[in-house]
């Protein structure tokens, strides 16, 4: 069977400072594509520098705040912080660092046309800007 | 030469809190697919929250104790942690920021029918939990 | 349309410790390979586990430092550090532990030929050790 490719760019509005569960955003914007596919991979990749994408708890939001201090206390911003970048305001070096340390894609396993994740398992869009804007998402999902 | 696909989720057994090489376990259950792909990708696929795959050296046990010494002295646990999130146990918040932290899944380049690591590179599972089940793992593999 | 593949091995030349944007170094090596896919992605996989690759801003070098003062204040490293692994000098533990934080490969989709990157985003290849040596990079590409 040959492999099919389908890749579409979503914008996801402006979210506030924080961790975000995208999944339905996600999945609403390529359920279509996805039917195709009987198995296959989708690779989701965030443009920015700012905000990162990770896959983590898709139930608890004490997750996702807990997870946004975890952040906050362990990469330093404003006074006790000694960037040398920091003309895009105090928040913008920090939300580079997180940025790496989390990532920018996801890849997940497409299984008989839907997204393979672990029961407990979502997409989550990071904002580690206080003003963040609205953020292009790449998706690309191949398979047969 | 057509793309061909092959996917199959294995299941690995509980292991004690730390990381892990787990190559072997992996590769053993994989081989006869990987010999089909000339050139191709592994994509190795986590499904949960409170614990990460991640690429790292292959050869002495210390570094595998080592990095988990890193794990616990980062991520607060217990009466220094300020989590919201507590009703699974002290252990668990801080499993699902380091699940985030190292990722939950590796993608691997496939050369000659073999996974296409460094020398010293071997694939680890880290259990951040005190008591960790049964893990699953989907491995989607694809080439010519 | 056929799915392509391309798969080539490059070696990067050593580096300072630090962080340094090498976007130029890998598409001048796969220019030609991009072309030919209209849809389809690039995976880049560093076969080492003392480096790290990520991708983060591509304009201020303030940010390419920053990212390597938080890297060195976040792990520690020599006296105030308590690894077991340290046969191979100071550096080499937390070079590791620096590896999986940011990890050792990365995924970037390929549009009309060209690696879609966001407008501000670059690759970066992270030298985590004091002396590190040339690093090889498995690129493989695939799309239609």
């Amino acid at each position: 069977m040959a492999t099919k490719w389908a890749q579409k760019t979503i914008i996801l509005p402006a979210r506030k400072r924080g961790c975000h569960l995208i999944t339905s955003n996600v999945t609403k914007e390529i359920q279509s594509d996805l039917a195709q596919f009987k198995c296959g991979l989708a690779h989701i990749f965030l443009q920015h520098t700012s905000a990162s994408l990770t896959i983590n708890e898709n139930y608890d939001s004490d997750v996702l705040d807990d997870v946004e201090t975890f952040l906050n206390d362990t990469v330093p911003e404003g006074r006790k912080a000694r960037w040398k970048h920091v003309l895009e305001g105090p928040d913008d070096m920090p939300a580079h660092i997180k940025s790496s340390m989390f990532g920018c894609s996801v890849t997940i396993p497409i299984t008989d046309g839907r997204l393979n994740l672990g029961t407990w398992q979502g997409i989550w869009l990071c904002e580690h800007r206080d003003h963040g804007s609205a953020r292009k998402i790449v998706i690309t999902m191949q398979g047969a």
